[in-house]
Order: C-alpha cells, then structure tokens, then sequence
C-alpha cells in the first residue's frame, strides 16, 4: 500500500469515528512499521475541526525527518532555525492525544511536538525516544596530563560516530554532525549519575587517534583531565547542540501531561513559553532502563519561561539531563532606547532569547532602574511592535519614568506563574535540581533530589541568561536531598545568589521569604544554605545528616552562609554526623537580625 | 534629534506629501547621516497605501543591520535563512523607489531589498555598495609547488580580515566570519579580469604564516597553483557565502530597475523567482571605477528562475562577478512518489533550491519519462501542496500518464519567459556571460561579451543545479565577443551541452533552432561552437578573427565540434588569422544534415 493509500486509509477510519456529540474531531491512526511523520502531518493538516483528538493505537512508531512539516521556529533556550517537526499545531480550541502506552522512535534532527496558541492541550500515555542519541559517550581508560592526551573507548552498540581527518563526528545522521566534541560532562558508571568531583569540560581535540581494541586517544590540553572509569558524554558545540526540545508549548492554555515519558530529546524535554496553566505529571525524562546510555535530554528536563497561572510538576521521574531539573523563570530586557515618553526599545541579550515575547499587548510590566534592584513602577502595555529577534518597541499606557535611562531593567509582571514542584525525583544530572525565579507562591515538597550542582538555586540575573526574577514566597518542605551538589564545584542545597550587573547595587536585597522546613538532607558536603541578598528565610525542623559515602569536598565551608541579607531564622533543626567545622557564617549585615534557637548539632 | 523623532518628522513630511489625484502615497526619505534602515522599515511599515513612492533625497546614506526587519526567507540560489531586510515589500500594488542618485551603502550582513507578491514595481536612480565587501583579495607574490605554500600580500584598505590561530577570517563583522577562504578565483591586475588561463580554487590553507612587509604564506597542497602576479579574490565557503542577492523579487509581475547601480552584494545582484514581465534597463553590476575591489555580486549579475512574459536586460555594464552575466532557466523537479492517479509527490534537488516554489494552482507541467528527455504530456496542476523545503504534492487536472514512474522529471510550461539581452556590456568575471534555458524566444543582440568559460552556454541539466530547459527559438546577432573562454578550462563561444542524469537518452536531441549571425568573434582560442544534441543551427555572417593577445590554449580543438546533432549550416562566415587547425568537426549523426558554404577562410 503506497502512503497516499495508507493516508486515506487513515481518514475514511477517521471518518467513522467522528464524534459530533461533543464536537471534537476523533482521529485513530492505525499502527504501521513505516514512517509515521507523513500520516501524522496529514491528520492534522486535514482536521476540519478545531478541537481534535488523536488516538494511536498501541505500538512502536517510527518518526523520520523526510517528509515532516517544517518551520523556521523561534524556541528560546535552544536554537532558533528552520525545524523539521512531527506534530504542529497551531490555532486549536482542544487537543487530545492518547498515547496508548506507544513509543515514538524519532530519527535524526526532528521537533517532535510543537504546539502554539492552543488551548486545552492533553497529552497521554506515550514515551518518545531517538533510534540514535545526539550523544558522543566514552569509557576514560587512562589521562596523561604532561602528554596532554585522554585514552577512551567510545560506546558503540547504539550509537553513531567516526574518526576521520583525525576528529571524532558524530551522530552522522542525514547528513548532520557535530564538527566538535562539545560541551563534556563525566557520569559514574557504578550510579549513572555524574562523578563525584565532576566538571563540565568543552572538548574539541587537535587529534584523535585510533589505539587497539577499540580505544581512541584524544589529544588536547585541558584545564583539567576526568577521572579514569568515568563515562565522558558529549552533546556537540553549543552553536547546534540545542536542536528543539520534546515538547514546545508557546502562547498556550491549560496543557496537561500526563505519563509521557522522554527517553531522549535534542534539547530540553518540557519547555512552556507564555503559557497559562500547565500540569506534567506522572511523566519523566530518563533513559531506559538497562540501556547503555547516560544522556536522556541533552538540555533542562522542564522549563518555564514566562508562564502564568498554575504550574505544577508532580509524581515525575526526572534524571540523566545535561542540565537542570526544572527552571521556572521570567525574562528580563534591557532598556535600548527611550523612543518618547510613552515608548521603549527593548533588547533581548542572551543569543538563545531571540524570537523570545517579552510581553504583549495588556501586559503589566515593572521597571527596574539602576542601581536598585527594586521592582519600581508598573506600566501596561498597549503596544508592541516587534522589531526583530532582538528588538521590540513597548509603548506604555502611561507616561514612563522620566528618570528611565538606558540599560535599565524591565520584567513582566502578568507572566509569572504560582509553581509546585511535588513527589518527583530529581536525580543523576548536571546542574541544579531546580531553579526558581518567580515572584508568586512556589512550593518544592516531598520530592527526592540528588544535584551535582546546587539542589534548588535562585538566580535572577542580567549576567548571562537575563533571567527573572526575585521570588517573593518559596516553601521546600518534606523533601529529601541526598548527596547534593556532588560536582567539583562550590555549591549548597539552597543556594540564594542573584546577579544582576554591576551597574546596580550588589548588597541590596532580592529574593524574599522562604520557608524551608522538615527536609531530610543527607550529604557529605556541608554547604546546606549560602544566601545572599535574602530577607526571610525560616529553616526549621530540618535534619541534616554527614554521610560518608565520599569525603567532604569542601570541610571548610560552613553548613549556612549569609551574606547581605536579613530577617534569617534556623530553628529546631538537627545535625548529625559532621565532623568538621559545623558553623553559621553571616557577614555583619546578616548578623544583625540572625536568629538560631533551639537546634541541635550546632550553634549560632 | 532621537530616532522617533526623526521618524516623526519623516511622516510629517510624508503626510505633507501623499498625492492623493494618483491614490499612490508618497513617502520623502530626508537625507541623514546616521543608520536610515529604521526609518525605512518604518515608512514602509506605516504606508497606509498599498500603492507607495518612496522618495529619497540625494545622498550617500548608511544601512546597519542592527533594526532591520528580519525573516526567515527562501531564496533560490541562496542560503535560506534568517535574514536582514533593508527593504522588505509585500503583497503591494505598486511601488516606486525613486533614488535621485543616492548611493546606499550596507554594512554587514543585509538583504538591500525583498519584494515579494508585488505588481508595479519601479526602481531607479540608485547605487548599492557595502562599506566593506564581503571578500579577501590578495596579490600572489610567490608560490612553491614542492613545498606546497602561496606567498601572498592581501589587501588591506577598505578590507576587514585578520590571522588568528593561523587561519584567516574574513570580514568579521558584527561577529560574522566566514572559517575558511574558500571558493576564490584568480584575477589579472593589467585587465581586471579573471587571468588568463584562470581556474576555481577552494583554498583552505592547513597554517598561514606571517611573512614581513605585509606578506603571509599559505600552506596548502593544491592541484594547481596560482600564478604569481594574480589577484586572488576569495569569498568563503559554499554554505554561507550566498547570503542573499541585492534584489530578491519573487511572485512579482511588471517589474523595471533603471539606472541601478550594484557594486556589491552578497550573492547574486538581481535575483527573479516566478516573477512576470521584468526590465534591468541601464543599469550595472561592476566594482566603483577606481576601486582597489575586483568582485562585484559574488554570484551572478542578473538570474531568472520560472519567470515568465517579456524579461529584458537592455544597455547594462555587467563585470566582476564570481558567477554568470545572467542565467534563465526554469527549474526539474524529481518525480519521488506517485501517491494516486492524479497526484505525485515531487522533489526538489539543489541544496540551494530548497523551499522554491516549482508550479502553483493553474500551471502547465511537461512531464518528461525516461529515457527521452522529450517533453511529453501537459497537465495541469489543480492544487499544489507545500510538504516541506524539499517535496510538494501536486494534483492535476488530469490522470497522470500510467508509465510515470520514480524519478522521471517535470519542467513548469507556464512559468517561462520571452528574453531579450541587447547591448549590453559582460566582462571581467568568472564563469558564462549568458546561460539561456528556456523554450520561448531569446534575442541576445548587440553586446559586449568577453567570458572565461563559454560565453554563452545552453545546459538544460539534472546532474547539479537542475536547471531546465532546452531551448527552441534562439537569435544571437550583432555581438561582438572579445578573448571569450580565456580560463583555463575547455570551452566555446556557444557551448550547447545538455546534462540529463544517465537514465536519459545521452544521445537524444534537446535543444533546438538556433541563429547565429552578424557577430564578431576575436580571440586567441579557437573554439567557437560546440554543442550537442541541437537540432537547428543557423550560424551566418559572422566573422571571425584570431588575435595574438595570449597563446591559443587549446591548438588542437576545433571551431565548429558537433555530436548528436542535426540540420546544423555554417554559411557565409569570414575566418582571419588562425594559423592551427581550423577545422568543422562532427560526428556521423551530426555530419549527415551538415551544411558548409560560401564561408571564408575555412571549409567543411
């Protein structure tokens, strides 16, 4: 049967199992070994109504690139361009699709879900995964720092790569490879989890070469060579190594999903742009288990930037990311040029933001004016024209502040969402289990976080990423961290370090009220808390174990750590097992208003 | 004065101005100094008419990237991509630019002008330039074959380039480099033109060194050498040095430039998609006199791609191209499935035709079966359906013919021009001063031609570019060609040379009906026609004079070489001063219809 057969196949099945009673379109694609990507496309370009449902019956679907829909796609945190994409929708009042337990297997470069301005999105019971990862991984058999080289066998069962001209490509997909190594990241292969100690690392050797037994030496000095027995994984240069995430929802409404599972995603797994109401739960991102690979999504696990309403991430499997956990966030702009007194030019600055929305048309937004990083006046939007990728003129309801000036801040105030991150388990990536950056409730409870940076970080910031904001009311209950911030560098469970840039005050406080209480957190790092710029934070009712599993990286860092900030409470919390130097650190600002009671193990 | 308020004075003047007897609103561009490419994205922005005239006052005026409009744009014979638009017109009635002689100088990387689903379209009285070109130029002072190095002095007034990491970068602008010097070309500082004996290079040197005085080697083993005393003219590698012609006009009907002016762009100069009615009228694509640059339009100078109605390039100076004087020609596409009776998914093979629309609803198609490249049955297609850059599902009209299968191809019938070259002046560049594919009638009359290929080529082909088409009605009169084909390659002053894919008939008549006559032919080479699979040559009153300015390249070839050939007469032609074989050669096929009379200074 040719496809346009088996396409019409498809629609005279779906024909007959139209449901007119609630006026939803019922589409059921029969199973097929072949390509699926053209019949997907013909469903949903042929769908006549707007609130559609589609229904795989349950099997392995294979999603090639040929013959998909494509796009030039702005995805922020990824790599805007021309994508190949498997589902697209656009314009929708209601979207069901029921998964039935099935697998989508996608070849080479693909977005596999694009939903944007759609409305009641539902998404269930599927699991995605690559045929071949996008992922470079290697046993490191020997180092040798004085000759510069690294001695690896590389993965082969699965994966794609070769040596030619004395460089390592790979995955060689249709024509595509990494011309680098790329960003590098040590696992351990006795947890799968990234190495005690572990650093990033960009690798892109002056030479490889072939050894016996399929062992390769990589020629190149580096700032520091990975531990023998770790496993490298590598995800390409940073220019191409974030294709398009799993699912990308932009400018959507009430989205659901529920037991979708990400074996592997060219970029994040989840990201949500300006989207209103979003549950992923019963879902995760982690690799199979019993396979090979180390690397589920090469990018955050779940993402939220700029999203209102009421988020939640719960019951979730969440591990094997090159980055974090979650990150909720706002976007932050700087002023470029006062164009009238009604009207800015603003500026998006990190290359992964262009295309981004910064905020539409009713839109409240807040000025930030240097040096204060105070939210100041609030202004609604009735204009904005977009420029460019970088560029959008905002013109405001009001008159905006005469005292505006360029590179001052804006945020948006309208999209920023209350978040609850609960029951998950954060384990076995790079980065932080969870970054948060908005200034509505946010509660992180009963889940079970193991980070080789940070667990939880706060960061606004105008350094790199221009991310928002200060979070306002933060509660970490009943969750278990174990083995935290397990990398070679310098981090804490709560890590509380905004950085906005130099033009503004760098003692002035930030985020605001957090409640961190009945946390098991056991560890043999002893950072457990380092804040700067915090006012309110009640740690109560915690307990703190030393474990031995490792040696403390840092016995010299102090448990909590406060820098500029106020109104800090430690109270009936227990520590157990350390050893070392079991203090409270605050610098003379904190100090003033610290107050530690009632806790055993320690001392202010 | 802040830009909004320079724009606000622009409308002022603009309200101040729209004629309303005409319904066209007019739009006067005030000289400025500073970047006008907001100003002008606004105007155009802000018309409220969709029958515009944009006045500029006289001046040299300064085009940034930085506010441009931006958009994902498919450009044929380009990279697509993301693009930076100066000018940017849609789906208008009619627009007239009117220059009074300005000059508008681009910086970086910009698309000057896109008009797309416009009528009307009048431009005049302008120049285009980049601040900087987008090119290496270098003189070669030494070169050593034994120990494979080029010692060159590049060119550093008015160039942006640099050496890091013993590569050179070029231009380096605005954060865009290209990593290799890639496709370059070799010139003569006496003529500049490309040198005599001139071959394509792709030089990417392993280590370049720097010497004294300005000089820097090359090391790189190549197949030839370039020969000292040449100017080399570099312009990167083939993914991104096509970044977009000076004017893209696509789906556009009645169309004039006049007294227009490019001295560079980055790509082709005047590019044509699936326009109709079009007239480059005195205007030109050459270097400033007195300039120390040697390139032009780094691809060709004016390009028609399934235009239609009447396409005239009349008294145009066109010199320093990296490509062609012009090239018309019509696009195949591939049969890639027949999906039912009526429809066939066809592709598109060029990586630089991607995205380009080969037939829309109501057009005529030729379908072509192998093994006969024969026209064969029209169609029409009643709706054509975008799949992806790559494949469109066209329907027609009528049944497909049953013995349609996988790979035959399709040639658009509607989509061709009436074309007319006439004094016209084409030298200095690399490659065809004319390649002419298409089945309606071609006049090239009157012009100045001197080439380092074939002057003027006919290659219908799907081995490459899959340019179709062959063509039946061809008059070249009145030319007077000077040192044609001086490369270093084998060519001819009319070189017919069809390139079907092998599962076409290779001996099978192609292009048809050719007049010849009235030309004056004078250079060193011998060969004046070679062509095969032409039914119809008339090749009359020409005369043709050998002249001693180089060495004859190729002594040995023929004037007239004919294969699979038929009704092909030399008459009445005058042949001066060739000492070497001056000979009619042609195979038994084409010998059997040959007629040689009444020439002088040859016989059959």
């Amino acid at each position: 049967m040719n496809l346009r057969n088996r396409i019409l196949l498809v629609f005279l099945i779906v024909l007959s199992t139209i449901s007119f009673s609630n006026a939803t379109e019922i589409i059921h694609i029969k199973h097929t070994t072949k390509d699926i990507t053209p019949i997907v496309r013909e469903a949903i370009n042929c769908a006549i109504e707007k609130e559609i449902k589609i229904v795989f019956e349950k099997g392995i679907y294979t999603f090639l690139p040929e013959y998909a829909h494509t796009k030039f796609s702005f995805i922020t945190n990824h790599g805007n361009g021309y994508k190949s994409i498997a589902f697209r929708f656009e314009d929708f009042y209601a979207i069901e699709i029921q998964g039935n337990g099935s697998e989508f297997i996608f070849h080479g470069r693909m977005a596999p879900f694009q939903f944007e301005n759609c409305k009641n999105i539902k998404v269930e019971n599927l699991t995605i995964d690559w045929d071949i990862p996008f992922i470079f991984e290697a046993e490191v058999l020997a180092t040798n720092k004085k000759e510069s080289y690294i001695d690896v066998k590389p993965f082969t069962d699965g994966y794609s790569w070769k040596l030619k001209e004395e460089k390592i490509s790979f995955p060689n997909i249709d024509g595509f490879s990494f011309d680098e190594l790329g960003h590098t990241h040590c696992f351990d292969p006795k947890t799968k989890s990234t190495f005690y100690g572990s650093f990033g690392l960009h690798l892109k050797p002056d030479k490889v070469e072939k050894l016996k037994n399929g062992v390769y030496r990589f020629y190149e000095k580096l700032p520091k060579y990975p531990p023998v027995g770790a496993i490298l994984a590598a995800k390409g240069g940073k220019e191409l190594n974030r294709y398009a995430p799993a699912f990308q929802t932009q400018n959507c409404k009430d989205v659901v999903y529920n037991k979708v599972i990400i074996h592997h995603a060219l970029g994040m797994g989840f990201l949500f742009e300006r989207t209103e109401n979003i549950k992923v739960i019963n879902s995760g991102v982690y690799t199979r288990d019993g396979s090979n690979r180390y690397i589920s999504s090469t990018a955050d696990a779940t993402h939220f930037a700029n999203c209102k309403g009421e988020v939640l991430v719960e019951n979730c499997r969440i591990e094997g990311m090159l980055d974090d956990g979650t990150n909720v966030h706002g976007t932050y702009v700087k002023v470029d040029e006062i164009l009238n007194e009604y009207t800015v030019r603003i500026a998006l600055h990190h290359f992964e933001q262009m295309g981004f929305q910064f905020a539409g048309q009713g839109d409240e937004v807040w000025f930030i004016q240097k040096p204060s990083p105070k939210r100041g006046v609030v202004n609604t939007v009735v204009k904005a024209e977009f420029i460019n990728e970088k560029y959008t003129e905002l013109t405001f309801k009001n008159k905006i502040p005469l005292s505006l000036s360029k590179d001052d801040i804006l945020e948006n105030k309208t999209w920023n969402p209350v978040f609850t991150m609960r029951g998950c388990r954060v384990t076995k990536h790079r980065a932080r289990n969870a970054m948060i950056k908005t200034p509505l409730k946010v509660v992180i409870e009963g889940n079970y976080f193991s980070s080789d940076m940070s667990s939880i970080g706060l960061r606004g910031e105008t350094s790199k990423w221009y991310e928002s904001g200060a979070v306002g009311e933060v509660i970490i209950r009943n969750n278990h961290f174990v083995d935290c911030a397990h990398g070679g560098t310098n981090h804490a469970i709560l890590w509380v370090s905004p950085k906005l840039n130099k033009k503004f005050n760098q003692t002035e406080i930030y985020d605001r009220n957090i409640i961190f209480e009945n946390n098991i957190i056991e560890g043999f790092n002893s950072r457990i808390v380092w804040a700067d710029r915090l006012d309110g934070l009640v740690f109560r009712n915690n307990t703190i174990k030393q474990t031995t599993n490792y040696p403390n990286q840092f016995p010299k860092a102090p448990l909590f750590d406060f820098y500029n900030s106020k109104n800090i409470e430690l109270t009936n919390n227990k520590v157990e097992g350390f050893k070392d130097n079991i203090t409270v650190k605050s610098d003379k600002v904190s100090e003033k208003t610290l107050e530690v009671n009632k806790n055993k193990g320690f001392k202010k």
